[in-house]
């Protein structure tokens, strides 16, 4: 049984290892990383289409996109966006293996924003480390505004909160403020967008979001370069 | 490394006896035990309320439900239906020790139908018998119709799909047949059933067929009660 525990515990600490070390090298590059996070059918996909729309003719982007099977959701993304898909075989989230195999498939392009969209679960994957620099969790307002607090651990190690699907809020028992509240109970500092990628609502104020947290990066590379000059 | 597959296939084997055990126990007693599955926020405690209005005065029913936090859920049903809540602690689905366990806090009650509502996941739980005869998978219409393929276990391991929230498909980009002929693809003898917990359609066809299913079991368990007499 020792012997289970040590072995577990030495492929943990070697994912974290090669999850920062893929971190470090994209920063230096200049290269934001965000793990977009989420139960199945919360709008990923949808929301990177918009964003694309929104930034791609401004900014570099890429996205490596997770699922158990199936290439559905590369297909819908390479009209707008440089995009690979990584297929699991079944596992209920990425690993940092998978993102570095796709990154080298992807040509290991210089970019200014590399979008992660992992596999549809809102339990997993809130475990595992992929190199991200921002971890952007989104609920749909379909999904019922008590869930932060039922899947407490995804929105604690997050760092943004989007609730998408705003446009079928009148249509739904979905209070924005609670959703909010229950959230913030548990992460406190967590930004938050309230988006739509069929109206377009709030996508302007994600995307000038993206752009900030992107120049606050490449000034913090050129800070440290500085420094150690 | 052997040592960890070794101990690792030990515990598989033992809760699948488990859970084959509870499973041949509650048959004797003539309950019905149903696994709900689906991603978060599909409708599944609502179909349950929905469920028991419907049939609570004419069949016992019961109601363990899971969740990694909170007894949220538990307190929605329980002006409904006897309920428990399962909280997992952070892990991503029901085991048959947790079952166990809540059915004897239940109070160990003779029951026509038992329901065990999953915690909010579409992979994880596929992996795990609870006992179940039925696996009933919830596929909501504000998910996407393309979900089947990409979360093939779920439904490959099912015997029954629901499509719920059909009262949103007017604002939805949702084929109904499209989600069919997807999930039937991976699984051609599922039951499905379209459903509303709102407008209520679906309900009466959904619950004549657990009647149905529950007749079934009690007429198979005389059956082979007489083959051994």
């Amino acid at each position: 049984m020792k012997t289970a525990i040590r072995v577990n515990r030495d492929i943990q600490s070697e994912k974290k290892q090669r999850a920062t070390a893929f971190r470090e090298k994209l920063t230096r590059q200049g290269t934001l990383i965000l793990n977009l996070v989420s139960s199945p059918g919360t709008g990923k996909t949808s929301l990177l289409e918009a964003t694309a729309r929104e930034l791609g003719n401004r900014l570099r982007l890429g996205v490596l996109v997770g699922d158990l099977a199936t290439d559905r959701d590369a297909q819908r993304l390479a009209p707008f966006v440089p995009v690979r898909q990584l297929t699991t075989g079944g596992a209920c989230h990425l690993e940092i293996s998978l993102v570095e195999q796709g990154w080298q498939e992807l040509g290991e392009p210089e970019l200014d924003i590399l979008f992660i969209e992992n596999v549809g679960n809102l339990v997993c994957p809130a475990s595992h480390d992929l190199g991200e620099h921002i971890r952007a969790s989104l609920l749909s307002t379909t999904e019922g505004d008590d869930k932060p607090g039922k899947y407490p651990k995804m929105f604690r190690t997050s760092q943004v909160m989007l609730l998408t699907k705003m446009d079928l809020l009148p249509h739904l028992p979905f209070c924005v403020e609670d959703a909010i509240e229950d959230a913030r109970l548990i992460q406190p500092d967590l930004d938050i967008f309230t988006t739509s990628a069929i109206s377009g609502e709030g996508i302007p104020q994600w995307c000038e979001y993206l752009e900030q947290q992107r120049q606050k990066l490449v000034a913090n590379v050129r800070a440290s370069e500085n420094a150690t000059d």
